[in-house]
């Protein structure tokens, strides 16, 4: 085992200062005095994990004298042991053989932190299958993998933790898994992606176009140079999935959740949201939904959304993240944090691996209970209220026979605003819930109207 | 024992569904395949304690199939028996002893929910001292004798779970104490009294006067017929000691909480905060600061806030809570939800009680660490910016002579506006950080001057 570079031994922890103020009350250390020793193997070096091995180094005093563990990173395993990654653990702690560290008998706890699907599936279910506690961030391997890990975890009696998966430092998992176990939530909506709301923010904000907003989020570091997975959806998919799994205590994969982007969103639907006292965002939704045939699914699906400005969704601005919640008991919760970043993610890690530490100690895992086997509803019987701008001629009767085609496939028309006029002109509606289904169908005959000239955008609405 | 009345034996649920779509995995139930058995004994039968009786019986199926737990209320403690508490238990279930459901063999999990500090306190250590677990929602007992519960909590290895002591259904001190854990928190702010929110908000939304919005809200059930406990800020004073014990690791105590209340707050204030863009919130604020000695302290107040439109914070209306934390490593967090009110408060009951039950059925209890001695730092040494309105002669020199007063204490101006003209102008300041006694110091000097012809209201800002 390599020593640290900071020199920060248990031993020479500050004793518990004695203050002149307040009640105070020391509480019993364990009963041989010393904090457990907790040896942290790490895979990958990236953002997270420099960030944290310098955040261990800088809490592992406070954490050895408040939870009576003295956490040490003590091997890292990387792509390329050739760059200085500038973190306070020895060189010879790193290594490129990655299974050499989930197997080395001096490592007790793995942070996986590289990404990916392979080889984390395989590092992760030797770690797990060996009796060691996994904390992840990785959302993609959970998201395709989770049954097994989780199962995996279960039958070794230890702990697969992964706050840092979803919505960076935002404490999501915990309460889904643990504060509101006793809840029946009806629905889950999050701004988990930040690059997107970023663009959001911007067009909002600035009237920036989607694509100047795109290029400003790049040179930010904010989007990627391919920023398909962040613009169309799937990565708030892979985290939407890991989501409605905990929060519904049923398995949803990457797979099952629809998606749309926001490549699409103009300056225009912006600005016509605006007046309605709205704005846009792109929300993974994950919700309780009854069949046709009375049995229970799971909806769960990632769109541009119109938020109403008074919902607390809506001041979730920039690369902010939040987490809305509704449910029976409880009522409407959210959570709102940095949702991505070297640090803050960091710091959700450290918070699940101080849990697994204190669970291995204590001699078992926590667990994320009993999946359950639930239909995925198909994006055609989901119900919400929906935004529509049709462009339309400018003449008498061309309402009444619109508004025909919507009452056919029994789509009730919460409001309506002309745009505009003559060659300009647009029908504005906003819909009661309505199936997807029915929705189509109604869009497919407007386009066959004579008078319809084009159907513009067609957004989901939350609110009501 | 008593049976229920609503039948929900556990040999009675339902089997897991074969669902045709998604990937699948059911997780193994323990070896014997049978839930665990919790009996529960309830101390306090009010609007929570009757809430989370039915919960409990809505949510019995469900948590055993999922957390291998079998939940039962079978005593409960009340000061009269003869009230119809329309809840789904038998009518011999309910005692005035309470001490006897506390030492009843046949009760493992001791709730409390009666509020006050006696003869809670003397139970809850009862129950602590025999090994139960006890979970509860009394923020005047832990914010005056959490220390020596705490400490028994410890002692027994036993759990002492509160989650619905502070801001009701909102996960905050398990993620304060568990996912932060890791953390570097340096504040927490929170709007944790929902009627003095409701009121606050009326004022801002309706131009209401406070005392209309104060009879509105003890209308609506809100406020109590004497609201001091709320709107003189001994509530939230209460629930900030609670957080900061949490959030520091350090004992805090309700009486080293400072506060002021919104009575004096007028429809002038409010109009005034708007006009620079802020609005006014009661806020709970639990820091850590330096003192002069360089010695840390912790600084714990209850006091109406200026807060900029576009943090947060400022989007918490009504009667709804949320906590703000500020972290070095996470950044800023917020969590939002409903503060009071019998079901959601029932719901964060039930949440600790399942992870009670939990720990009690693997044999250990869970911890909130070791606390440490941390001085509270007296009012005097907490800095903060300020919002002062001055009313003052309408002539040339006077800013100057106001503004060398400012600059003698060392009180820094960051902006100043001259509202109103003649007899009835008035100076509006916004400082920059100050000490409060060189605050203080320069408002007493300031009411010496010839020209100022009354100090108004002197209220704190965040932000920047």
């Amino acid at each position: 085992m390599t020593s640290w570079l900071v020199n920060q031994q248990p031993g020479n922890l500050t004793p518990d200062r004695a203050g002149p103020g307040g009640t105070v009350v020391v509480m019993n250390l364990p009963s041989d005095g010393s904090p457990s020793s907790v040896r942290v193997g790490l895979l990958g070096c990236g953002h997270v994990g420099a960030a944290l091995v310098a955040l261990v180094a800088e809490r592992r005093p406070e954490i050895a004298r408040r939870r009576a563990l003295d956490l040490e990173v003590v091997r890292i395993a990387v792509r390329n042991t050739a760059i200085d990654r500038d973190v306070p653990v020895s060189g010879d702690s790193f290594t490129t053989d990655a299974a050499s560290v989930v197997s080395d008998p001096d490592v007790d706890v793995i942070v996986e932190v590289m990404g990916g699907i392979e080889p984390a599936r395989e590092l992760v279910s030797t770690a797990l299958a060996a009796g060691k506690p996994v904390v992840t961030a990785n959302k993609d391997l959970l998201a395709n993998h989770g049954a097994e890990l989780y199962a995996l975890a279960e039958a070794n009696g230890v702990d697969l933790l992964f706050e840092a998966a979803v919505a960076g430092a935002i404490p999501i998992m915990r309460p889904l898994r643990e504060s509101l176990a006793g809840e029946p939530i009806n629905r889950v909506m999050g701004i988990v992606n930040g690059t997107t709301n970023f663009i959001l923010s911007r067009m909002a904000a600035d009237g920036a176009s989607y694509v100047d907003a795109l290029v400003e989020a790049q040179n930010l570091g904010y989007a990627e140079s391919d920023p398909t997975a962040d613009v169309e959806g799937y990565d708030a998919g892979a985290k939407v999935a890991v989501i409605a799994t905990v929060a519904f205590g049923a398995m949803v994969v990457a797979g099952d959740v629809y998606h749309e982007g926001i490549s699409g969103i103009t300056q225009a639907d912006i600005e016509l949201a605006a007046d309605l006292q709205h704005c846009i965002k792109l929300l993974a939704v994950a919700e309780r939904t009854v069949a046709d045939d009375g049995e229970p699914q799971i909806g769960v699906r990632v769109h541009p959304t119109l938020v109403p400005l008074d919902h607390p969704l809506a001041s979730v601005n920039g690369s902010f993240n939040a987490v809305f919640v509704e449910s029976a008991a409880a009522g409407d919760l959210m959570l709102y944090g940095r949702g991505a970043g070297g640090r803050p993610t960091a710091s959700a890690v450290l918070g699940d691996l101080i849990d697994a530490s204190a669970n291995m100690a204590r001699g078992h895992g926590a667990t994320i209970g009993t999946l359950e086997q639930v239909r995925i509803a198909p994006i055609d019987d989901v119900v919400s209220a929906f935004y529509l701008n049709i462009e339309v001629d400018d003449r008498p009767g061309v309402l009444a026979s619109v508004a025909t085609v919507f009452g056919e496939h029994g789509v009730s028309i919460r409001s309506m605003e002309q745009e505009g006029l003559g060659g300009e002109a647009r029908l504005v509606f906003i819909t009661h819930g309505a199936r997807e289904r029915d929705l189509r169908a109604t869009l497919d005959e407007l386009r066959s109207l004579e008078a319809v000239r084009a159907v513009g955008s067609v957004l989901r609405v939350i609110g009501d």
